[in-house]
């Protein structure tokens, strides 16, 4: 891992603050560190465009939150670059290392020191009288909902072309496990453990009470089609990228043939973050 | 009473069907009655503007769904007019009437066998930089809720003036007891008996998991502030009526001056209304 | 109120020190103190049953948690004597003052600066072949539940007469608002402000997954009759007391003719417990 | 497959209606039939211990529901021989043969037109005071809960020696995806598709509302040591077997070396089940 790309999140400073020394500090190990545009114009220096980096370096640092992650984790899509997740503020579920421990870590990945965990992604696929109109790659979660003002949407649900069930619902997330504890956790879905092979699909706010949280093998095909919606509904990518719905349009979801690749510096505690993310106290 | 309103779901074929009988049925009673103007249209015959009619009757019945009573309810608003709902589908949850049993039902009613129920209902009013910029009342729930693409909400909410909460979430209900069966229950708020004195404040997909549904005595006011919203988010009324807010608009949610009164013909069983609606089964 | 009973719970030094400091002071203002036998031994001075006490105190203290509360409400009944709950550990939803704030709480309300807030109690009647077997009174809830190796029960529910369900599930809690943020709270029920006059009913790992917490006006009779149970199955009062039930025994609960009259110094704030206690944060 | 084992449920008059046509049809054919003693009693026959009959056959009819079905799971334990579930009552999660289809069903599977869909089950061994003082095997789950007079109990739990949480709880339920249809949904848990290498640990009635099911790999261990009860814990398996733990007891829980194969005639339609089982209307 010779080149080093550095993605922060837009509007902080701390970034910038930190990279004053981690640059310098890479730089005399003989790292090449390739950093996004607008840090760069923080620190008087060159970066390139977010979309750039991928494709030139051998791992990327994120300075920023689980958000940041997820845009970082769509950009490398299908290009395996590992990344490290550094926290700005509190601790997040894939922004795992704190800012205090920063050069310890890095010390330990450059050196060899970590292990690579592999998170499934779910492509979506949108149909629109049998034309594709739109393909997407996310790390959290496909949702299809409706807006604030439109009526309950209809949802025909198939997996693997065997009928599931139509959902009577504000929405339905498609998850993998680690956007488990994101929007699906809120609707009431359960928590995945992240390496899981699986996806859920858990309704939002169904009509039918007893449309629970389902948990699907990830080697599935999911077909949703839009039934009895008139306008103002969405496919939301990761929470973060939107696309209009029509009536009638069929969004198709898979496991993505590649993965996002998490560098885990040393032990890995998932319970820990997760006591502390959801306040599971000991009284 | 000897003046009856009636107002009938539009692009519904049944109730003009019925009206043929019940018209002449009335007439020769005699009642005067007054029409909408879409199904007197399909009548033939002259009709009345539906916002009219409250205040030219002494009672409405209304042809259609739980829906089109709760338009009639808030076009009724003040004037204490009784409302009889007659089904044209299956079982409502307000409209208790079916179709068969309709000539014996009024034929009671108007012979004084029946009892009102008195139904809460709520008021809402927005502010916007300290001026009132609408106000609306409801039948079954007051929601302020995201659009598909808007970010998660901040709700800060106070009521008579203590500080609950700040809710981030997808919305938050504020329901009457009518309500508690619709979008509430979705939600995964509680059923309560229609004739409760009592609002319920239910959060939509809240992030922090604590956040359950809480029921307040109806005499609270109740303060919402939109915080931390960029765009899209909208106070819907009874899920029909859409106002666009602002951040930091606030919105007051107090039990209305008045009630919708229901007429009852005979023995009430709220129990099998939930029965039959939420397929309770025996096994 | 000059004579004031004091009840602790058991096993706990605090109370004896507290005491020590507290005596005195009371006595020098005049007050006539009656102690619990167990706290007074520990004083070396004489004291009451715990049963005694509510018959000859014009207020009592309970030094301990919402447990040690509910067992002085039991006792106190239908004499109606007020009770100031005094936390040993943290916050409880009923004990409301802490230890650093004592003296300066019971100065306020020996010199008539509080309120009362009144807490409507169930009866809960155990009816066997026709004759009563058993009566109970309690604050919190009135609970039916199979024990751990019983199968799952049906209990045959009614409300003023009229059939609700039969609920198929481990049990069935019957909750006061005050028990609201107990086991109702864990059971999936709603937060009922305190002095609210309702009662929720709320399954227990109901079978039936439409069977939702129902809140009901507080004027009802609840009548419950245990079916298809072979044994194991109890009722349970205010998780404190048990009786076994056997099929086909028939329970009836209504709101009890007196209330638990809660001592309140100055300000209430019942949201800022809640905040508390259900770990909400702002973050 | 020359030797047939069944074993109905006993208590049922039907199975042995439906043996005197099955046992000549099958005779004829040149199988040889072993049935369990109760059922051969009542067809004046001779018949075998229910636990003799896997040791001594290649597949086993069960007539029964699913509770007879996880009995026989049971029984066969490492034995590998595939069952096939037939339904005296409704549709069942795993008997899927309905009675009338029953020969044809029969034939295909002794033509070779068959599936086997392995499930998952899970050993539970309990260590007290570091000794092995019982060893379990179940196809649903293993529940560790409280009586019903029992105080609330605290389950200190890891899952391959890291640690979770200590849930203060009625229970804990670590299910299969076959039980993740019984008693974990009913205390909240998701549907997982019953071929999934998974397993959830989902509480019953969590005092800590940010408890949710969290479903795991199935390859850990999950260890759970009962903490501050006093007495009155059992536990639990597939609902049908008690034992009595003690304070401090830890009980080890992992997936079996073995599975339990289920004979699927022809195509399979899970969704179909759960739709029929949990009443999804399509209105």
């Amino acid at each position: 891992m010779n080149k080093i790309g550095i993605i922060c999140k837009t509007g902080r400073a701390e970034p910038a603050e930190i990279l004053k020394q981690l640059l310098p500090w890479l730089g005399n190990k003989g790292y090449e560190v390739l950093i996004d545009e607008e840090t760069a114009a923080l620190l008087g220096t060159e970066g390139y465009s977010r979309a750039q980096i991928p494709s030139l370096v051998d791992m990327v640092i994120v300075f920023g939150g689980d958000g940041t992650m997820l845009g970082v984790a769509r950009l490398i899509g299908a290009r395996g670059v590992p990344i490290l997740g550094v926290n700005l503020g509190g601790l997040g579920f894939i922004t795992e290392v704190n800012r205090d421990e920063l050069f310890d870590v890095i010390d330990k990945i450059l050196s060899g020191k970590y292990s690579l965990e592999e998170r499934i992604m779910l492509t979506a696929r949108v149909y629109r009288n049998n034309n594709t109109v739109a393909d997407f790659t996310v790390l959290n979660d496909v949702v299809i909902n409706k807006g604030a003002l439109a009526r309950i949407i209809e949802l025909e649900t198939y997996v693997d072309s065997r009928y599931v069930t139509t959902f009577r619902a504000d929405g339905l997330i498609i998850s993998t496990p680690t956007g488990s504890t994101a929007y699906s956790l809120a609707a009431g879905g359960p928590i995945l453990y992240p390496t899981l092979n699986s996806i859920i699909l858990t309704p939002i706010c169904p009509h039918t009470l007893t449309n629970r949280p389902i948990v699907l093998p990830d080697g599935v095909t999911i077909v949703v089609t839009l039934r009895a919606a008139g306008e103002d509904v969405f496919l939301t990518l990761d929470g973060q990228i939107g696309f209009p719905l029509q009536r009638d349009d069929t969004v198709e979801i898979m496991k993505a043939s590649f993965t996002t690749r998490l560098l885990i510096p040393g032990e890995r505690d998932y319970f820990h973050i997760l006591r502390t993310k959801l306040k599971w106290g000991e009284r």
